[in-house]
């Protein structure tokens, strides 16, 4: 079997937790049994951001991903020279440009097969704006990095108990009724579909999908979207041979009995799935990208300024993402 | 101290799994630490309920509420001798006409303080509609019964982890935002207020109040109504007195560490309030009616037909309603 390639984790804003918790991944790499990674950039600000850990973690520079793999056993190797000075918690503007410069190379280098895959440390957008950052978030940038329209690259946010997809994300709630039509719920779930079987191993993957109503609209008489819109959509997934159930009441369906019975939950808006990850896996969400030809995970949180620095942040869902980066890279690579 | 008047527990639905839990109630009445209660009719229901589950429940027929606190200790105290046929699974006319009376003779035993507390049974709302329930749910109903308008009656869902508040409940999600005022929020956030002080022991309870939009709007980014209603329908009842904080991203405030922080969360619409709680505390969720002259609670589940008297339903979310009337009733005795 091929190797995958190494992992490229972008630094994220130097200012925030990521960096501290990148060393810690890499200290936990043998008991969190992480692929080989390389960071981006920032190696004095790894440095100073391992020492606020107690963390004794030599930093190997490379100058090219392919010396990643070798390195990784004794150091955390670093691509490239771009750097800056640490500021736990006051983020600048030399800061925001090394979180863009780290992100555009990972994703380049990802996009051209030289890293397995992108794992992305959070980002300030309002000031990454300032920079030249044009997007509204970083699965835009990597979708349009990878020259995929955004509605391509769908958002879906996997914790140990439950995967969820939020159909809609980032609108007023009183825009999501509007948005939800056949086709953007066929489109996305046939991303889903697809991206679960070819990343996560699942060859029919079981896909529950919500109403948008309370209690799913109760045969209409609580809002018409579930039984005009939904139930429709999800006949037509099922005649195209995916396993989509629904819609569900989304109240109920995130119950540890009911959470055996799908793979993923296609949820109608932000909260709707956001809410119950966040419930049952704070620490441990990871954000994924699917549908790009590109791997890319995250974190599921932010930069966290106010805590950064302090050695108070928690590495579960910085472990998690890479752990997962490197599993669906693998699952790339032997396919 | 003077002992609280004994629960008054409505049969609910004959035909659905009420009559077997309460039987259950019963049998775990000691371990359960509940106080004296008895249902209203349907002898022979619950006599062949207990036996489905194998449980041995004599009936004590009696014909008064003051009888029950003496008999509960041989057995489970019924009043009166209205009865149906056991049908469980089957609903009929017979048993809808059951479910009314048995429930509007609780509630007014209740409101003559004969009865400490109502503790009711899940109904089949379509069923109760054809012999003359008029209301869109018992929270409704109890609250004609009180003589009080609708929006006095204020549902809260409270389980071992978590209680919370749907400021609007059975609306179309696309109502919602409109729905959402100052006064809306004020008014039930004063009656949340002062029902968990009087009837929960909390002098001055904690108030998280939610967002509506994703990130509660992220200053305006993504909708207006958290900065431009829930922000100052906040301050104003900080101003009164109240310790209400938010507007919070709602996707966040349901996790462990934050949990800690607030008595009860007011959501915004129905799946916001009800996700957590479901996927936290699903088989022990207890819906409880705030504002009311009586104490009014319920299993947070509904008839469940299709399970009833096949000896499977939980009877957790039973036995945590009529524990918490009883302990609501007795601060209210007490003070």
């Amino acid at each position: 079997m091929v190797m995958a390639a190494p992992l490229a984790v972008s630094l994220g804003d130097p200012a925030g937790i990521a960096p501290e918790l990148i060393a810690e991944a890499w200290a936990q790499r043998e008991i969190a049994g992480l692929a080989p990674f390389f960071v981006v950039g920032g190696a004095s600000v790894v440095t100073a951001a391992a020492q606020t850990r107690g963390l004794s973690v030599p930093i190997i520079p490379i100058t090219a991903p392919d010396e990643a793999s070798a390195a990784f056993s004794s150091g955390l190797p670093v691509l490239g020279d771009r750097d800056c000075t640490p500021s736990f918690g006051t983020p600048d503007r030399n800061g925001a440009e090394l979180t863009l410069h780290s992100l555009t190379l990972a994703a380049a280098l990802a996009l051209a097969g030289d890293a397995g895959a992108i794992v992305t440390g959070p980002i300030a957008k309002s000031r990454l704006a300032t920079v030249g950052f044009t997007q509204p978030g970083q699965t835009e940038f990597v979708a349009d990095a990878c020259g995929l329209p955004h509605e391509d690259a769908v958002m879906m946010l996997a914790g140990p108990s439950l995967r969820t997809v939020p159909l809609t994300v980032h609108e007023p709630l009183s825009a999501v009724p509007g948005l939800i039509t056949r086709d953007l719920i066929e489109h996305k779930a046939r991303i889903v579909a697809s991206a679960l079987a070819r990343d996560f191993g699942l060859s029919k993957p079981r896909l529950a999908v919500t109403g948008l109503n309370p209690h799913a609209g109760e045969d209409g008489r609580m809002g018409r979207e579930d039984s005009d819109i939904i139930a429709p959509a999800i006949a037509a997934l099922q005649a195209q041979g995916i396993a989509a159930t629904g819609p569900h009441p989304a109240d109920a369906l995130f119950a540890a009995h009911e959470r055996d019975r799908y793979d993923v939950a296609l949820c109608m808006y932000h909260d709707q799935a956001l809410i119950p990850i966040k419930t049952l896996d704070f620490d441990q969400g990871v954000n994924v990208t699917l549908g790009l030809p590109i791997v890319r995970t995250s974190p599921d949180h932010g930069t966290a300024f106010p805590i950064a620095g302090k050695n108070v942040a928690s590495p579960g869902a910085m472990i998690a993402a890479i752990r997962m980066a490197g599993e669906c890279a693998a699952r790339r690579t032997a396919a």
